[in-house]
């Protein structure tokens, strides 16, 4: 707060901020609209009527300002590569330890659950889930397998836990939503280990 | 259309129509408000303006109510029996096959996004989708295993054939889409047999 009222921003604050708010509203309907795939920091920028240089001075790649535009402080595109240079039979467990841990913080858990249902819930905004995970998780635990079949090993880790993610937090199935961390991590992690090597 | 037209039933079919279709009509308010579970063939029998007696007569259970109303030509609480009472050691693949051979029928599948998308896209209707599976699908699982965490293992399962059915025919990641049904069973299948017994 006394950023903005701040003797020496005086006069500057509210250009920022209009700035960046045009900007993020640019994000989500450009995401919105043709998918995180299609989107790009120009076209945004165009949209916004400002400069490309000015999205990338504030929020930094595509995945940065789509995690912004989103709002769920939940980063694999930073995280997931640590995961899949650690020990190889830790990966499943890990990741399902990654997933779970960001959704059991509430902030994280209430984005999450708004984005799973906007996705799921409408054609307009599947793509947009889509290809977020497709290119900041799928293509990365792809990259790590050096197999044939491992743009399907990766989608089938991404349904076990986009079904985790759904039956726990989503459809509360009793049995899921009262489990421990702990406990679903040790009966998933070896679908995901499964599924990525076996 | 014969049978509409035919002068014996002249003057019948008419009245037989609307209350089939007021019971349906009612079916689907009284499973989306308060969800499968508190539905009762007694309360959308009244919201019809009918009589039970001829709820029942029309469409028999309540299971085949919500079948009828869902509109979905895929019934687990008549053929998942069948598939508990096979070979211990296929069940988790013969599970897989059943739901993926079900959506490969243009029509339960046009229909079975559409209920998906519904159930996940609005809290309203969440409760009667995780109200059939709980009843009609993860019931009759648990109870044909002799174990405390029978529940558990249940919804388990359901994770993972939602997450499938979702990726798959959902967010349609390019690399289920494209794989084969017995591909699926072969990946997925073991997956399924884990969470049931190991």
């Amino acid at each position: 707060m006394t950023e903005h009222t701040s003797p020496k921003r005086r006069g500057r604050p509210r250009g920022v901020s209009d700035a960046r708010e045009r900007i993020i509203a640019a994000a989500v309907d450009e995401f919105g609209e043709h998918g995180y795939e299609a989107a790009t920091i120009r076209l945004i920028a165009a949209r916004a009527g400002v400069d490309s240089a000015l999205v990338h001075h504030y929020f930094g790649t595509k995945a940065d300002l789509f995690a912004e535009a989103v709002g769920i402080p939940l980063r694999p595109d930073i995280d997931v590569p640590g995961i899949l240079a650690g020990p190889r039979d830790e990966i499943g467990e890990r990741l399902i330890r990654y997933v779970l841990q960001g959704f059991e913080q509430p902030e994280i858990r209430r984005r999450g659950v708004m984005l799973l249902r906007t996705a799921i819930g409408s054609k307009l905004t599947t793509p947009l889930l889509v290809g977020f995970l497709s290119r900041e998780l799928l293509s990365r635990v792809a990259k790590s397998l050096d197999v044939d079949d491992a743009e399907l090993r990766a989608s089938l880790v991404a349904s076990q836990i986009a079904g985790l993610l759904i039956a726990r937090y989503v459809l509360r199935l009793p049995a899921l939503a009262g489990a421990s961390v702990d406990e679903l991590v040790a009966r998933v992690g070896p679908t995901v280990q499964r599924y990525l090597f076996d």
